[in-house]
């Protein structure tokens, strides 16, 4: 199960500890648009991210979305085994953005050895940590950065992970990564396409002028 | 040094891993309005409260503000020693808001205790979720709360805690806990005290309508 990939403190787990890990995991695939985890679901467990990614979001009583984070091969998701950590009150969906495969590690199994290994504990510290950065980078740009600069950079981001300047996404979904409405989305990137920095088509946003974009997102 | 009221899993320590953290601790007060971290000191170490209360707020590089929460008697803060835990990317700034007074452990001490215990570790993990969990409370309020929402619900809190109806702060002091401007306080402070919700005068607001208040606030 390659479990020993994922966990940097591996070698530190006695093997009575590994076994543990080891016999509570099991693989998964999901599709692409498949959802993992969310506030209605259980606690599915840690999952071990093999091949995919995922997208780490929050989700409003009245259906608006905001992306936290995604995760990507050899990440390890840790709010999808929430119940694991007594003090973690709220709720984060999680959903395969693309076919994914991944190990999910039973919450039981993984809190047992960690209440018994501060080595394992230290690292899901660490694990938390990350994540909290990332939520907290995402405070400081929805407080603090203006729409103009958060979409740029946002088409900047997609753009590098899609390895492609034509972006196959709905201005409905953009809205729902930056945690805004619909209407903002359109706007704006009819202000870009006027500026001649991306052009819009039907279900598609085309980047024109990666070094316009730029500007904007400093 | 009572550190053992502050950690509930103190008893699961070793009397060497106790003696390492309380010859590590150190008294400090310091005076209502000052600092206790900030991103330009240097990592002060984990702040066990003993009285007063301190503020963990958020500073833009343009030196805007927003409370990301408060601790009280009792309470452990963590982020004053950020540098234990290596994967937190970010800076909190930590002030005073009462005359406080506390127990400092050294940040290295705890973090050798932290390492080899781990029972300390998943304590610590605990910690870390607790104030996550009030920072994704923000997140939420933030992007989905109305501003008329935050702001009673911050008058009716502020007024709970200092125990009166008169709450001496001004409108920058209240944009600077909820993130925004002082213009945006002003108008919707005058808007609440057209409709009868509070009287505003020099460096005070006087709730005159608490269930008027917590209807909005819902």
């Amino acid at each position: 199960m390659e479990l020993k990939g994922f966990f940097p403190v591996w070698d530190k787990l006695t093997e009575e500890q590994k076994r543990q890990l080891e016999s509570a995991s099991s693989l998964r695939r999901l599709s692409a648009g498949e959802l993992v985890h969310s506030a209605q679901t259980d606690c599915v467990g840690l999952l071990a991210l093999r091949s995919g990614r995922l997208r780490a979001f929050m989700l409003s009583e009245s259906g608006r979305e905001i992306t936290l984070y995604r995760l990507f091969e050899r990440d390890i998701c840790l709010f999808s085994a929430s119940c694991m950590v007594r003090s973690l009150q709220f709720d984060v969906s999680i959903e395969a953005e693309r076919d994914s495969e991944f190990i999910v590690i039973a919450p039981e199994a993984y809190r047992r050895v960690m209440e018994q290994s501060a080595a394992l504990a230290n690292y899901t510290n660490e694990l938390m940590a990350t994540r909290f950065s990332e939520v907290m980078w995402l405070v400081e740009q929805v407080l603090w950065q203006s729409f103009d600069k958060r979409l740029a950079g946002f088409l900047l981001d997609e753009a590098a992970l899609e390895g492609s300047d034509k972006l196959a996404i709905t201005h409905e979904r953009i809205a729902a990564h930056l945690g805004t409405a619909r209407e903002v989305v359109t706007r704006m990137l009819r202000y870009f396409q006027a500026e001649g920095l991306v052009s819009l088509s039907r279900g598609a946003v085309t980047l024109k002028d990666r070094k316009g974009l730029a500007a904007i997102s400093k």
